[in-house]
């Protein structure tokens, strides 16, 4: 399975600029499934929720089209990250498209930072899309630092994460290499570079997109500051066995009678208010 | 708070032996906790249930005996590994010891390799102990890999995670980053030294026992080869405190709702059978 990511940066609120961007990055590209940064077409830093939503999109608007389109000179799978209008409100989502089609989307259930003030939390379950066999799940950006995420997707058959992101901390790149031995699965970062001062904020975007490995590895790593694309072969196959070695399964090898407070919340107070 | 391990390397079935080595080591030590390995007194490698069970212990026999009297020397409360045995079945168990008195014991729920020939499972739930305010969780070794492990104990109120270990693969020490970091809880793990053949086992121990903030840095590291003692201070109320930046609290920004498959199991199933 070809599958990979390009490392953009994008232009601020400049759609067309940011898609023309990557349709030359991926010029000549071929693979199974290619990711694209978190919000890769509108830019992250917005100066207020206004700002985000007119900015967003449906599931047959632009960044659909962009994205079909994509998927059909690449033969991939695409999985991108967009402003989500529906409903009256508005989402950091993600995209999933194939050539004929936008397959679905899913939500971020858990904002970073300002991102609570322009969106929504996800409302839709985390989800996995099977495609030719293979079982995709999505998760965005900080939805890293939650183990319940790249644990729930696995337990739903995920055998390759596919993770938009537009990082600042610099925790991620490591912690990928423990979700996926955690829960043997594949995942592809695509992260954004460059920087973005508007209004009272300032990001500046880490780059190193990531393709990580189940067995913990880095398969592909990019620069900090650079656009930057890669797509690799990986044996998909190696994600649906659990097995850890002959005698440890890391998925029937968990206890969850012990697991409910998790779900429960546990008796932690926090003490320090 | 004074905190810290004593890496050892255990001889094999030599108890006495193995507790005159840690008084050598902790000679004029003084701290409030003190981890030792699992097993650290036993040896880890069995050829046999029998001989586990040959030098399994309950909570008032020599081991627990030796650990009040370093607390006693100490000032520390103890956590160590141990032989468990209760009502007919043997434990890979941590005993906690005051000055006083053994508090409690946890016993192992995830089994690494040939222990599921040599114990039992773990029957009793994750537990913290509330000492001078301080709460403090005990998990064993390869507990580690299961986000749930670390993530409950957070959840039902631990500080700090004591983890007695025995470790021979080489990735939890990484690991333990991401899990504090993730729950915002400090860690020790105390790990041993040397290697053990023993019939048809071959296990090589990996040392590095580490100490690990809740802010993802490593305190303290133990060379891979050697015996050795650290402690250090750590300033326990950064974990009472789960907020990552100002807006993101890292326990209330959890989306429990989105985590049934953590509970129930989701829908994998292993297509590599």
């Amino acid at each position: 399975m070809k599958v990979g990511y390009i490392q953009t940066s994008p232009v601020f609120g400049e759609k067309e600029r940011n898609f023309n961007e990557v349709k030359k990055q991926s010029k000549n590209l071929k693979a199974d499934l290619i990711v694209l940064p978190e919000l890769f077409a509108t830019g992250y830093t917005f100066t207020s929720k206004e700002e985000a939503v007119s900015l967003a999109e449906d599931l047959k608007s632009e960044t659909a089209q962009f994205l079909i389109e994509m998927a059909k000179t690449t033969e991939a799978v695409l999985v991108a990250g967009f402003i989500e209008k529906a409903r009256g409100s508005i989402y950091n989502s993600a995209m999933i498209a194939s050539s004929e089609a936008v397959l679905g989307s899913y939500r971020k259930i858990h904002l970073y930072n300002k991102e609570k003030f322009w969106f929504s939390p996800g409302n839709k379950p985390l989800n996995v899309y099977k495609i030719k066999g293979v079982n995709i799940g999505i998760m965005i950006c900080f939805d890293w630092i939650f183990p319940e995420t790249a644990r729930t997707l696995a337990l739903l058959g995920a055998d390759i994460i596919a993770h938009p992101a537009n990082l600042v901390m610099p925790f991620c790149q490591k912690a990928m290499t423990i979700r996926c031995l955690e829960n043997r699965v594949f995942a592809i970062t695509s992260n954004r570079i460059g920087e973005e001062k508007r209004g009272d904020n300032h990001f500046k975007f880490t780059g190193r997109s990531q393709i990580t490995s189940c067995d913990s590895e880095i398969l592909s790593t990019a620069p900090t500051d650079e656009n930057f694309v890669d797509i690799i072969d990986i044996d998909i196959l190696k994600a649906k066995d659990k097995k850890l070695n002959k005698i440890n399964d890391i998925f029937e090898d968990r206890r969850v009678e012990f697991y409910n407070a998790i779900l429960k919340g546990g008796n932690y107070v926090n003490e320090s208010k």
